[in-house]
């Protein structure tokens, strides 16, 4: 099936589960219509504009691990994507949060969601109604599964983790104008990758995938989290090249990790990958963390000095090939169409 | 058994989740000493300190439901105050959030946890993992319980009423210095009361306590949901009116309901039952919603001006009669031991 007729569908489901959400909240909330109105604004604006790699991905799991069987029918497309679409709701729900916390000013291409003069802190509860949304699609859709309470702890699980990732990069926040290098070591960076990002970004679409294909086997879960945290790790370090490096208009925003004394993928390989000097390392200090575009271009430059582009390029093609024999591996193990998509949306991104 | 020892039986268990979570955090998670310890203080400082009726209420609706079979043995006990932090955890998720989005400055006689210099917008994401926790309590503790999946709903369907009610409350705000009385309504007041406060501080305890005791009738379920929704409306008329005429050293706050435009029993009252004139409302009109101090002790001179301290005294003595009615009608049908216990907590509270 072509890739437009995917997202099609896909966004049908979206539209759908608006529609019930909307339905339960005036059926059984008796809740006035402008909260009617607000409540469906929390999700248009929030849930839909992503690349959806993170919701398509259930799909194409699900397909590989039962397709092979048969065709599946319209009702077990739609399940799959009703549980990518969660995938998106959660992603939603860590965006505008992270957005508060971060001071950010733009996301997707347009204004984050707190920035709007009708939501500002309102945004912090609407978090909270995002994620629960999640759990209101489940139960609304897949009460009766034999999965269920496992689709539910799953979410709950990767929830948690995320979270943790998230308080895991906060704390190790440096204040603005004081940066400590010794803090910027690859354990933190792939820490906070995994917890962070690879788990729900990556992880849980695919386990998603196999619960609903009902895979019980604790093993598999096992081979796919580890395909899925490299895939996950690799991407986040392209995310943080793309920061520094990317087209703004590609990303949808403008980076801002050096400024925010960020541990990223650039600043722990500057130091101990390309053998950073002395003197490179005081620029570093002088100039990293700081709101000031003069010295945010001495560090690109420094970057640029070290090589870093071209070490991005090599730790590119070595994550690739590595995640590829990973795949390979697991040939006539368990199904690996999925962990090919992931990959594929992956490989060589620019956005 | 006496007050005393019952608290110290609680906090016991508080004491018990938090080295449980602790544990799980440096075994399951490899988070370093820091990120513990920041998470150990999302919990101290946030859950424990309020006066945890919310909390003590599981154990005597559990009671109250099996504890004329049998004494409830060390186990049971342990169980039912589990429940019960986790409702004091969700409460704690709801006040740290709340306070963000209110610009709060103290709660329960300390500073806000946002306020705190160290903390500041990360709150966002530790409201989060406060929620998050109570899943995690309950999976470590009731996985194997047989109203497991009702457990967790029960969690999962009084967090969204509350946020929903939330929400109500916050799109209902008017701007400061723009003040509508005609959206001050006992409609709205109420549909706040029930969803942002009544469903979780009173129902939740109770239905709680039904579930361990394995109560499966759907329709004492409804019994006690009205009773605790009526229950819940009494304590949040209180609230409003302690924050307007309740000592701040016993509420732990200052009270800024007039300055925040607040849809709030007292001006609802004054409008809609005290025969406001048209010199009354104008005055509101030019005073409610501001944040200067004469216009608040204007606000105040008119409330007593048109009776609503008396008007107070009737409303709370004729709730406490409806809500006894109530409960008697219920002897007989099902323990009302939890309602006794509720009511009595509440009835003629000044803090």
């Amino acid at each position: 099936m072509d890739a437009d007729l995917v997202k099609r569908e896909f966004m049908a489901v979206f539209d759908e589960l608006v529609a019930q959400l909307d339905a339960e909240l005036a059926s059984s909330f008796d809740v006035p219509l402008p909260a009617q109105a607000y409540m469906r604004k929390i999700m248009t604006y929030n849930v839909p504009h992503g690349k959806l790699t993170r919701g398509l991905a259930v799909l194409q799991c699900y397909k590989s691990f039962c397709g092979h069987a048969h065709e599946l029918s319209a009702e077990e497309t739609r399940q799959a994507n009703m549980l990518g679409w969660c995938v998106e709701w959660l992603q939603a729900c860590f965006l505008v949060a992270d957005d508060i916390m971060d001071g950010s000013h733009t996301r997707r291409g347009q204004a984050c969601y707190y920035k709007l003069p009708e939501i500002g802190l309102k945004a912090v509860n609407d978090s909270l109604i995002l994620e629960a949304m999640i759990f209101r699609i489940l139960k609304a859709n897949f009460r009766s599964h034999r999965a269920y309470v496992e689709l539910t702890e799953l979410f709950r699980e990767i929830t948690f983790i995320t979270e943790v990732g998230q308080l895991l990069d906060l704390t190790s926040q440096q204040e603005p104008g004081h940066v400590d290098l010794t803090a910027f070591t690859s354990d933190t960076l792939y820490r906070i990758y995994r917890y962070k990002t690879a788990y729900y970004s990556f992880y849980l679409s695919v386990a998603l995938g196999m619960r609903l294909a009902n895979v019980e086997d604790p093993q598999l879960y096992k081979h796919a989290e580890r395909v899925c945290l490299a895939i996950g790790e690799y991407f986040q370090a392209q995310d943080d090249y793309l920061d520094c490096f990317g087209e703004p208009e590609l990303i949808g925003k403008v980076g801002t990790d050096i400024e925010e004394n960020k541990c990223t993928w650039l600043v722990v390989t500057a130091l101990h990958e390309c053998n950073a000097s002395a003197e490179d390392r005081a620029l570093l200090e002088a100039n990293y963390g700081r709101n000031d575009k003069e010295c945010v271009a001495r560090v690109k430059e420094l970057y640029r000095k070290l090589g870093i582009p071209d070490a991005f390029q090599a730790y590119e093609q070595k994550s690739y090939d590595s995640i590829r024999a990973m795949i390979a591996e697991l040939e006539g193990v368990m199904p690996t169409g999925a962990f090919d998509f992931l990959l594929q949306k992956v490989y060589k991104r620019s956005k």
